[in-house]
């Protein structure tokens, strides 16, 4: 174990420390390795996928305090795969090691009605919302945004979990109860055209570089597919769009990879098109597609900021359409098939147990313009 | 530890064993666990840079038959990153497990004087040669074959060392008695205009599928730069190098990547302008390239072989030139510089120490054709 200390900078063979042993962490530790840094990987569940390609790991919770200290005095640099963490854990990652992106960003983004109140802050539209503890909190704001309303827990939540949707003639104080009394929020009904998001990175000196928006088609409240460039969308939008993540990143005094969720609503063009949906403080299934799509990929570039090093090119790798579809549980069984599919690139993220509604792997393909898949 | 027969199945999340430890076991490695392989490298050296990113390994010398059994055992199909392990190791490895290549690939190429009998034995030219174990057989050699020839070992050999330039008045034995009794070959003069190589693959099915002929630079005998395609290089002579190859492989009954090294010589197009200089039974430097530069990584490809899936496209990535500059020793002190620098793609292999002529990194620039980088 090494002394670690703020200052210390960040070089090939030093060691990254990823909180989370996910698929998101896996790929981030396969990048950092790709640069010569040892990575070392905090998780608690001793399966974690990232486990197997990280030079070091510890299986612990993570209110462990002793266990984050010694870990993150192990570690030249921590991030994250992942923003539902306890503050006390992010303060005592901080305390030890250089902690990118910061626990303030993540403070706001892991709950989401201090991020739509950060996010309005900024002069940015979300859908409209009102915090909910109370049967009578929620009677209230359905009152105030109509049905169909949506309710969620306003942390924790991910791939459609902890929401519901409120609907003309259901018992919305039955489905608050369901939530076990954790604080929720009630989210208005946003007639989207789709979803887009800009996945971004900031590094310690202010650069700031966004891949180009792309739209995200999801199936059963899970992403499906993920295509760049956005098909029809034009460029104000798109201009728009990557001007809202700048102004989050910056806001936030990010360092890091971040993914802005936005729905495109009918209307003006531009920014007037554009809502906020949510914040991703880490690198994103949406952004998948830069690892063979783009000339930097996302994980490689989550490295470069976190690292404080320049930030690579977002451009898309010559010029093509890229188009990324996840795995979502039985359909990782079909490897074979998407092995001997001409240029499709696979990626498989060493899950043993493939659950329904799982994330197992994700395939991406580069699909020269003008022809379709 | 599992139970391995010849017969398994190998699928996403079964074990890839790679015996040696170093940036080629290190980058495919890498490769596999993108497919979500587990990867057990087996390496004598505690320090070896492909522990950092395997899901086990073991530390053990190659004639430790009970680590190797071990290791073996745990392994789905076990393959290689470096071909001069003992024969007696590669034979207690396929008692235990699949072994790709074969351990009749690997006797052949690594030995210069078997290797050369092969090649010749196929009706492919190589340089003349002669084998020597003893003073009077270095001077009939040299009586056979002029000055000046090339002193090399038959076995252990690498960027140059193990092999002196015998010149006019070059003391020739005691040049010989410098390599301590090894037995060597002794390789007359190939007047050639440059050296080209080979990157191929080949499946247990028979499948067969080669990169683009490249250029190679070396640099005080280490491989300097790599590029591809290799300029002015006629299309006949492309088509004869890989056919070449293709009989390489196939007569080897190959299953895996390996690289064949020609020396493109004056004279007569096509086959009549190429001797092959050596066969490496594994991926290669001068692959290198693929990484960023082709549709699947030579590294992709070697796991896709050896565990017996389809070989993937072999394709330049957007039709681009591709420069792959290696990083020697103290060169990779310029990774400041070589991440700022717009679109080039650094690799560093995690190395502790940097010293001189050691291989330390790697950097890919994808050039647009018709531009200069």
């Amino acid at each position: 174990m090494t002394t670690s200390t703020p200052s210390r900078q960040i070089r090939p063979g030093a060691t990254l420390g990823i909180v989370g042993g996910g698929q998101l962490g896996r790929m981030i530790a396969l990048a950092a390795a790709n640069y010569g840094l040892k990575v070392h990987v905090y998780a608690p569940d001793a399966d974690s996928p990232a486990f197997d390609v990280a030079a070091a790991h510890t299986v612990a919770s993570y209110d462990d305090a002793a266990a984050l200290a010694a870990f993150a005095d192990a570690c030249d640099v921590v991030t994250y795969e992942f923003e539902n963490i306890p503050h006390a854990t992010a303060a005592i990652l901080a305390e030890h090691a250089t902690v990118r992106p910061s626990a303030h960003a993540l403070l706001t983004t892991q709950d989401r009605l201090v991020e739509k109140d950060f996010v309005n802050g900024l002069g940015i539209p979300t859908a409209p919302y009102r915090a909910v503890d109370t049967a009578e909190d929620l009677e209230a704001a359905l009152d105030a945004l109509g049905r169909p309303a949506i309710l969620k827990t306003r942390r924790f939540g991910y791939d459609g979990k902890g929401q519901r949707t409120i609907r003309a003639g259901d018992d919305a104080a039955a489905i608050l109860a369901d939530f076990c009394g954790a604080p929720c929020i009630l989210e208005g009904f946003v007639p989207f055209r789709r979803e887009v998001s800009v996945v971004a990175a900031r590094g310690p000196d202010g650069a700031f570089a966004a891949y180009e928006p792309c739209e995200n088609e999801h199936r059963d409240h899970i992403l499906a597919f993920t295509r760049v460039p956005a098909p029809g969308l034009d460029p104000a939008t798109a201009a728009a769009a990557e001007t809202i993540a700048r102004a989050i990143a910056e806001a936030l005094d990010y360092v890091g990879v971040l993914a802005v969720e936005l729905f495109e609503i009918e209307g003006a063009a531009g920014a007037a098109r554009l809502v906020v949906n949510e914040i991703a403080p880490r690198v994103h299934n949406s952004g998948h597609w830069t690892t063979e799509g783009a000339l930097t990929s996302q994980f490689t570039q989550a490295v470069r900021a976190v690292c404080g090093w320049p930030l690579g090119d977002t451009a898309r790798t010559g010029g093509m359409n890229v188009e990324m579809e996840n795995l979502i549980g039985d359909a990782a069984e079909r490897w074979p098939a998407l092995l001997a599919e001409g240029s499709a690139h696979l990626h498989l993220y060493g899950k043993a147990e493939a659950r329904p509604g799982r994330k197992m792997g994700h395939v991406t393909r580069l699909i020269p313009p003008g022809t379709t898949p």
